[in-house]
């Protein structure tokens, strides 16, 4: 047994176990990590804790789990409010926002990146590319508004909408260089171009996004698993 | 210029509008309701309100617009915490909980309701009618654990769940009588077939849940209009 009452049931190449993680660090909680298979032959401890979904990430505090990365952020943030900054801002039109940007890349920017990565046809991609630079356009006006000229969405401290977005910034380098395209850049978005960097040394970060090279290696890897099994 | 400060931009038949039509009710929120049109000819001010998504519900506080149903519920809760009871439960795992289950029935259950509403072939239709089943099940579990023995999925007061699954109550008619169905059943879902007899009399739901019969007109109107123009 654990001496930790904390686990994170997920994968080191997931972003949204990857931005569970930037929240534990942000209100600096002790877990333990149990890295778990959930491409194929879902873990037996997975199937027990989200019998629902069968999806990682899942925390399992006190022996409860909570499931779905945006409900566990905000859980983390609710259950540990004396733990360092809040991770949501603390006005209630401010909070709306940030969980709107938050619904907005999960639902509809990130789900365009895995269609770009799994689409062959030419003219598809084109279109895709496009709805995905229009995105890009939204993030950057959002992070103006959001960070009020200060250094995150979150103001002063990295909150909601960093994690949210940066869990990310390992796959959208996978994808600018497979794609040959660059998503945040300093001319058109130098908003975002200058938080990502500052987003990936941030101290809750720095360990926790991957290595593009890594991902590529584990994309590969998987893709290879795929077709072997048919 | 109307001297409430809350404008509802909605429709009477969307359940997302009625859920937040209940949220206001539960916390006496006097709102002034404007009805527009959303499935064609957008209105002028729905564009504007809600750039990002162009759909319904947005709810206009003191001129600032939020959208998104489930993120207005939680606005409204955290904006006007002196009226009423809270919505979301106190605890923060009861709170990750009824998140849970709000985002299950948005994102899984009730769109399998509308894919049944579309699909014609008789093995799809089969098919999709045992998922509704399977997530009934799961509904009727979570409502036992969540209602602990009280008369809602909130406990002795209506909740966020109660409303989240509740504003479906007139379209679950709906499926129930075009498709042969009885969805909440007193045998198989005691549970859920008691909690939907008292939801629809609460006086936060009564005026609000629209009558079936109304609803099929207007699906009929909608089919036909689509129809017309090709």
């Amino acid at each position: 047994m654990s001496r930790l009452n904390e686990k994170l049931l997920g994968a080191w190449s997931s972003p949204f176990t990857n931005r569970v993680q930037m929240a534990l660090n942000l209100k600096s909680i002790d877990y333990e990590f149990i890295e778990v298979n959930f491409y194929s032959n879902k873990s037996e401890s997975l199937l027990k804790a989200n019998p629902v979904h069968k999806t990682i990430p899942v925390l399992i505090h006190d022996e409860k789990p909570i499931c779905e990365s945006l409900i566990i952020i905000q859980y983390i943030d609710e259950a540990w409010t004396k733990n360092g900054q809040s991770i949501l801002p603390s006005d209630p039109y401010d909070r709306a926002i940030a969980r709107f940007w938050a619904a907005y890349i999960d639902e509809k920017w990130f789900p365009l990146l895995k269609e770009l990565g799994k689409e062959s046809g030419d003219e598809t991609k084109a279109a895709i590319v496009r709805k995905i630079f229009e995105g890009v356009g939204l993030l950057e006006e959002a992070f103006v508004k959001c960070s009020k000229g200060k250094e995150f969405f979150g103001g002063d401290n990295v909150g909601y909408v960093d994690i949210v977005l940066g869990c990310f910034l390992g796959w959208i380098k996978v994808t600018e260089s497979m794609a040959g395209l660059k998503l945040f850049d300093e001319t058109r978005t130098p908003g975002l171009a200058g938080w990502a960097e500052r987003f990936v040394s941030h101290n809750a970060a720095k360990d926790i996004v991957p290595e593009p090279h890594k991902l590529i290696e584990f994309y590969m890897m998987v893709q290879a698993a795929k077709a072997s099994t048919g």
